[in-house]
């Protein structure tokens, strides 16, 4: 209830055409995002080919499919996340538009192609080919936020002159996801060579004390370059969000 | 090296002036980054008012003072994070336009006002009292790389209404610090009010099984909304520096 | 065995009409609990409908049926947690008044309604829809064991808002369980809000660094509100039991 | 604001008296709990005695005296946690009626007796002789909270049949506190012997795998007694404020 | 290489049909063993009835009756541990003198029955249900060393009163084991009730923060009894192994 | 009470000596340990020699003489545990026959020499000269308890050959403490040359990965020598106790 | 672009062959790599026989395949590491020289004999069978990459004796890895026993506190022998690189 | 026992000079290295310039002054760790040709220079200057043993181009320690540029999540160069050791 319903609420009462009762038990009723945090949804229908996001993992392939019929009323752009090969086949017969990427298990439904929102150029990088999955999840949730997004795979640490060749990408970059499990180290060789914001994505590669990503993330949070942040294990959408959410800031 | 330089050199050559072995030693020297990534130093001289940051901790205050005296010739800010009062008396006898902030540790030296190069509005939020020093630590690195910062103090998620009357603050920022100890909540429930990136903070306030700020970091990291990403436990510097790089994006 | 059977016995001693060997051998068998714990059993007499449970899980079909089948002679009402649904099948089939929950694996036998012996009301609420199984055992102990019992779902803190058009409900608890996983924020903003003793269900879901479900049993330890405390992960049985034992008090 | 002034506001717009848009302003600015929580600081008014609490740790006896001025104002109880000796000192020397614990570092200033308002008796038993800090943390808070509380020390489970001559108190008392560090045994012991709310509050004594009390929390946790909910390690305040607020249900 | 051995090497030089030459040689080339700790072996012959063990984890159903075989010629009783069934099947096939405890994984070839060589009893307790495979895997190693061994099943500490009608067996005792997963207390308990050593032995039974059996290892080695000594987690064979040495010493 | 004292009782009843009302009460006012326990006291004034123990850690120098005066009354042998320096020569000069060993912090009061009660002997080996005081503190609890004990100081696996010259003294001991700190190899070394119970005494010497104890901790419990088990990390005290316990066997 | 080429370029500069501008656009293009590292390469191309190594784990055994193919035009000596037994047979029917290791899932391909480049020999012990695998890993790596490589099993410091008949073979090795689980001594042994580089190398074979190898990870870092070091848990492969590496230097 | 020690006993049983009895006890009681491992003392004997380590840690001066005392007899170099700067004082003034280095805390007592009796060299990087007394230790240990040793400082991850000037002195060296803390991510960088054994060395600089050196450790073990090998957090002189290790092998 934005101010201009309360002026007339308030109108109506003035005039008599609403009883001070009546208008204590409405005013009483209000949902809190009523009064204040309306802009929250508001915001998001400003945020066009922002998609709504389906967790897939626990869902049935029936309960996924009904999601996104409610959804796809309303919204261009549909993504599941974690969602296994054989429920994909599923969904993808029931709609032609959706699309399934196996090796990150997201599955994006789109009607037409998906808008440029955001204002730069969002970059995932990984360290090794094992890393790519999680990779791709972040780049593929950056496209479908709307982002230019581009990819470089396959620059580990221990052969860091193949790092090098990249510069200009690193450079033309708003954002940069850096996805690297084992050591994870990196999203601070990155972060020392462009003055951006570096994600570090660490991945759960790795065997032994590598603990399932625990010491790439907080090799991460080590980091002895200041200008990196940290998303979960694996959290591939995550780090899709954040690099979406600065890429369509307004400075 | 830049372009230029690098032109000039060749021109001498092509014009006899200088001899090709001499030009091959020359080049041969190069440091790496004259030939590639010339554009770190360059960067930085763009980024003016980005202060050159001294790690004070393990330093003593004549180490502290002879690092500043040396970089006050080209700098016009200086900041020393982690330095102790008594280093900071001596420091601040030296240096007539340092300022010592005794909360947070930080010394800051600048030659008249901090310019705001940065383009929106870093706000530092923080839960408890307790959490404070680390919030001010972050507050002060915004502000003295040049960003226009403000802060909102005392806002736990156990008295939640109290978060709300802050509401046109948070909207207003282009990035937001949350600090949180104890259960590390409260970037979570921010990052559901607004669309920014949100960068938690966790700080080693609790006892028992806070673990030294672990238990803020997970909770942090296994954030439900998903534009949060983290720094390091008590690392206020590092929240600062990740917004103000942020905070000066070109978009 | 209270101190009225006692001096019967012992005046059967002073009369003669019981030898004293028979007297020693009485005393000698005495069960510990005879002495000073019968209000053990006594109390449980008390409790109509609190049924026995089993834990299913490392029992087959067979055991848990004939384990029922002893105590069904006595309880009117028995539950068995943790119960696959293979085995829940044979055993509906033994018991035509047996009900199985998949969700949440419970089975409840129950001759008749189960009466409500609880004196308040008991509010299991839930911050995402992976925790509903937990939830879900938590909400049928609560009812098994007497108590009126309702539930909330899907009020996770990333979107506090949706929680506040539950206040009333809150309000009218006695006693409110809060299952969460992933940050395990949720008890902490509903303790904030009522009170009433919040007993914090931490879930084992997520990834990464929720270490199944740790990170948010440490987040609920460390609550900045004080009327909450905790049980094992995933014990929804536990939280229901908890939540029975309070609302069952003669205050 | 309550119903009341919500109809007056509104009456005076039906009468004329209140131009709507002052009216809608004045709506406007209505904080959050106006609408729909006033309840909670209502709440508070009605449980006389409730003291307020301070956290004494990070705090300077100045800041402690100056919060303790403000709030006598309205405050029958105050009381402070985790307040040093030193401190306490200065703060009794300003406030007459102030009494410091030193053994569990409270200090609770109160007008004449603290009146009792829970229903039933709270009773805070522990294991070992250094166990005994943190019980009387608990024990304190219990009491300054308007309880009836007793307290047993010293029945650690090596030495089980010390246990049993208490077995009246606890069959008198409506909630139980079970204090325990190292193996953290006893709250599964009593939870086994008494059919109350049993919370359990690990302590950090002992040493090695004692883990700083994790392994009594965890044990606590583990315990096969279903009535058992517990806090965080050494957090005597917490589980005397969930005591008492299960004591002041109305049931 | 024993005494008998030696003393004929040098008669041999001493009466010249060896030279000096080759009897330093021959003595170079001794094993370790032959010198000083061939009493380990002879130990071993001492002990009839202690068998030799194989761990059958890892290996086929033909390697392990490939080692029975051999060792068959000289050991009357051969255990194998953590035999699955359907090896344990082929292997009963080839002995007919072969029983295979399924709860257990135990498999035991006995020439006759195994004769009793240790001078006192053993006593196995179990806290639940859960834990008896692992207190039958104590209990059969026992057995199988020629120690008297006695158990008693279901003596949780959350109905302490079921651990004191066994006190007889408990005092009868010279060793006890004490296997118990989740709180892991029962240990603590025993070892208060009776003077001998009591062996922990802490099983993998529980779910949350039992950690696969850590918390009750824990608990157990924080034991406020002081005659309790612990083993790795479900580690029936080594607590069985203890109790059988100290059972079998010479006091 | 046994037997025979509840007949008595009663046969005063049966002729009329005594008072059914009186014998009601005796029989209510029995400690449990009247009933079945009993025998563990009687046990203890069997043990003679056998210390009360104290431990000193947590207590002023006042409060431990208090304890040992009113202990000497009854027992020979006074151990305090724990003890710093300056509180143990409070307690020296209060006691004429009490020795504080500083290495160890325990000190022995005791009227005379102490009986050796023991059967047969206790060694207490140790890795490294950092290990001695935590070995120390078990060799005196060892011999405050009635045992024969020797030590052998220094023999780490690193020079492995320095164990050897020692297996006599290891051949003729009935229990065997290690302890060792670091990598916690030598009980595994030890336990596989000599057939006898060994105890492994993790110390928390060490840095690192050491782990304040936990490494060698836990090396010990994954002992491929099935004869070790282990007490908690530093606790000679627990390890002198279980070796006592072990030689005062009747077997 | 080695110091030939770059002289040549300027060269052209100096002859007015190539412009000013271009050659600055040359030069500003140099790859990183051209400028110093080129030696890098050149290295590789002077170890002859060393192996690449494809990492087999996440591939398919076309992928394998195909890079086996590119591969093997350069290469004499393939090595695949982690590759299951059905992907090996696969690729084996592709290469007629590729041999497959079950035991280790090793795969080698080699056109004709793998020629010894290292300089002395390699010596892979470990402690129990159940680590040979791991250790097989590391002698097939050692073997690959062209060294003398011999190996020694079953040698666990429980039986201490049957390490030293190998003392010949431990003095003649130029480096040796030990490979061991569960308490992961043997290296400290090996390591006071002769004055060599010794690689721990710790296996995940264990269970309960062998916490998958981690306690013979840390036990190996803690070894009180100054001359280990230590590699990941089972990483074979690492280990035996890293003794080639010594094994192939010019000292 | 040496080989003619050995020949001239049999030389005297073979002239009758000495009983076969008598033969037959002495050698019964060889001590075990007399047998097989005299080559260790021998060895030690043959390194020249090694030498003799004391941990000076826990040690009195008076006892480190004791120690080497005794050692200077025999050994031309005595060097002690962690030895604070008060007690250095004291040895100093003991031993005029004792040198102590504050920042690493060693001490080392030379007879006149110590002799290069490495065959390479030993180079020591650290990432950070606060890993430089760790890196000093290091370095201090490798020269000692006899190594010519460099060293290169504040070469971080974050900066990686100030890594590239020092590629002549990487490429010379034999062996390369690389000190660091925090994420410790330079020694994979280093080990990926040069074919060289790389002994990883993690500091326990940092705060947070470096846990006091653990994620430096696990990221080095995870290292995706696979010759690297790591010692324990701290442990300069280990690293020193393994260094020097191998710098003196035959190859």
């Amino acid at each position: 209830m934005n101010k201009g319903v309360l002026e007339k609420l308030l109108a109506a009462v003035a005039s008599g055409e609403m009883t001070v009762s009546d208008a204590t038990d409405s005013l009483r009723h209000f949902d809190f995002e009523d009064i204040g945090f309306a802009s929250i949804d508001h915001h998001r229908s400003l945020r066009k080919g922002f998609p709504e996001t389906i967790f897939g993992q626990d869902k049935t392939a029936d309960q996924v499919i009904g999601i996104m019929e409610k959804l796809a009323e309303h919204e261009p752009v549909v993504m599941v996340t974690r969602l296994d090969a054989d429920k994909a086949d599923r969904v993808c017969r029931r709609f032609s538009d959706a699309n399934y990427h196996p090796e990150s298990r997201i599955l994006i439904k789109s009607k037409g192609e998906i808008p440029v929102t955001g204002k730069g150029e969002v970059l995932v990088m990984c360290a090794g080919t094992s890393d790519i999955p999680v990779a791709q999840e972040a780049y593929l949730t950056s496209v479908a936020m709307g982002n230019r997004t581009s990819q470089i795979r396959d620059v580990g640490v221990a052969g860091i002159h193949r790092l090098f060749v990249h510069r200009e990408a690193m450079e033309k970059a708003s954002v940069i996801i850096v996805a690297a499990g084992m050591e994870g180290a990196l999203p601070s060789v990155v972060a020392g060579l462009v003055n951006r914001p570096i994600i570090g994505l660490p991945t759960s590669v790795g065997y032994g004390t590598s603990f399932s990503g625990l010491t790439a993330l907080f090799a991460m949070l080590n980091s002895c370059a200041s200008n990196v942040s940290v998303v979960n294990i694996d959290n591939g959408f995550g780090a899709g969000c954040v690099a979406s959410t600065i890429n369509h800031l307004s400075l």
